[in-house]
């Protein structure tokens, strides 16, 4: 705060949707504690309850914000439980999250990486409800971050915080990989686990193998590069090897959903 | 706007969706005449027309943004018709909205509540349509009093608003009302009309009886306390006795929605 | 940025939905690259690829945000072909977009309108991927404008940007047309091509012909003009004759869409 003319970000991802009035109660507690913050919406979108979408939301986006940005993830079916409340520290940004596995891309891929079990009952609101945590633990703690706290003044360090599974990636050679699907988007756009850096070399096509079939796909350089209606694959703006067709879903296409495994194999 | 560093925010509650360019508009609107201000968005997702949803989700959440903070709220199936145009003061936060019920809980929960019927067309756009106010009228207005205006400099004192008839909360006994559902929330959590104040003390569990069933849910400090999928009961985040499922939604379980009524008797 | 107090603003229009990270991925970046800059959304529910519809929506809320105001519009399906990108000023405002017809509105209505093909590549992002130019061109040439960049300085002069063919718009005599619908919203409202500078005088009723069928609808003021159900026109806030339903959808009621053809014919 003191280094920067502009105020901090706080961006906001949420399983809350957009119907009812529970991201506005967290906005209202940033906006009470931390007057100068901000707030940029992620998503509220995530399914219900689902931690491996929201894991992977975040990662593709939280870098593109400014460092010192915090980003408060709810994503929090075991609300009201003992499950801890992270705050984090990590690849320059800020998190403030339930411990339940939505930092795990994010803790993963910095080594240097520091969470903290969030205890310090003066960071929440005076009152806080058993059932809506959002509003009266996670808003105020990354408010008070926003404000200039730090992760450490939360409480203890988390030496084991909750990660999920990685993502299946096996190599079986060269240029072939046991692997899945990490996500999908609005468009039926397909996330493999394969990314460019596990890649040896440039490729021209790819070979999938999924349930007893089989597609060969060329890789190229964006959508246009195959007719209207053909299936394509091509280094995702997020880093992974992605499925798409042109002007079509690659989902609906492929019968292929997250957490499904495909054979992927390159050919130069 | 004086005694305070942080802008002053606007709020914004509409039933115009999120497919087409009315929020905007509105948001252009405060821009240009209130520079300072920032807004933030309640919801755009109140089904057309709906002005108990609306008066619900205000009441909800206007109490979590600072005090002075202007709560714009739009659901207005009377455009054009010779319904008032409210400027309202209440609970230490200031409102504008049309005068049809919108603003019901607000008003009620505080006893010196002030409304303004709104009539001071330099305050306005300086072309009205018939048929978008919430452009024209009432984000005109949000943005005076954002950037300092009283709500008494828009008009003349309103002294009976339009209110909605309260919910349905009768006693018949110590520990027994007849009750209504006041609302749901995405995941299908029923919101009766119970509230923490009129009940008499701790509950174990609560009987409940509509359209001759009945069924015990107990009384418990959060969804997890419960096995997944079981029903129970909680003291909500809104201060309304709850009736959730962990993990499922309580909507498609029970067959009840917002407006049903409900037998709720308390059992220590 | 020097003239006024207020930070400038950058509005976003997109065809990305709300599910995914793609937005704020650019919200990111702008931030990052223009830290006092806000962002407000328009829409991110433009139809994916509909040009036309993101054309329609744009012109139809740009005007209502201050003069200097940042429009960045991504509805891209040649996303990654050689299609140019813009940055254009019309009307006292600035403007970001593939060259595919999406600011034809916005560019037609000003004579004095001006195009470049922003092709400066230290304006966008160090690394530019194939597939998502929202992110790594256009809400980094969008950040750069709003701190103060002229679209003079992305690249040359482009003097014939790409631009739909207007709406169809075809007098029959005095006071008829060969019309269109050109847009609806979520109430079901149908915008036809037919704006009130375009009529000759008041009309009290008008005569709709398409598919072989006619209808008469009074023009009236404000939907509550007519009794519930019935239908109406409207000259509509965006300057159009609009058909609606009062309470209802006219879109079903009629059964018409955008694109569709109707004769219009005003009657005093």
């Amino acid at each position: 705060m003191k280094t920067t003319a502009a105020p901090r970000i706080i961006t906001i991802l949420t399983d809350f949707g957009e119907d009812d009035w529970y991201v506005a109660a967290m906005k209202g507690v940033i906006a009470s504690l931390a007057p100068e913050a901000r707030t940029a919406d992620i998503t509220h979108r995530i399914p219900p309850g689902d931690i491996r979408r929201g894991a992977l939301v975040l990662k593709c986006v939280y870098r593109f914000f400014p460092r010192g940005t915090v980003h408060l993830a709810v994503v929090d079916p075991g609300v009201g439980t003992d499950r801890a409340v992270l705050a984090a520290r990590a690849g320059g940004h800020l998190f403030v999250a339930p411990d339940n596995g939505l930092l795990s891309w994010v803790l993963r891929e910095d080594p240097g990486a520091a969470a903290f079990r969030a205890v310090e009952r003066e960071l929440f609101l005076p009152e806080v409800s058993t059932t809506f945590h959002g509003r009266d633990i996670f808003a105020p703690l990354a408010a008070r971050l926003a404000a200039g706290r730090e992760p450490e003044e939360t409480g203890p360090p988390l030496a084991r915080p909750v990660l999920l599974a990685p993502p299946l990636l096996r190599a079986r050679g060269d240029s072939r990989w046991d692997s899945e699907i990490v996500g999908r988007d609005r468009f039926g756009n397909l996330l493999t686990s394969l990314t460019r850096e596990a890649a040896p070399g440039p490729a021209a096509s790819v070979l999938l193998r999924f349930r007893g079939r089989s597609a060969r796909l060329p890789v190229v350089a964006s959508y246009g590069s195959v007719s209207p209606g053909d299936l394509l694959a091509v280094w995702g703006s997020s880093g992974f090897l992605e499925l798409s067709v042109n002007g079509g879903s690659a989902a609906s296409e492929l019968e292929l959903e997250t957490g499904d495994r495909i054979g992927v194999e390159l050919w130069p």
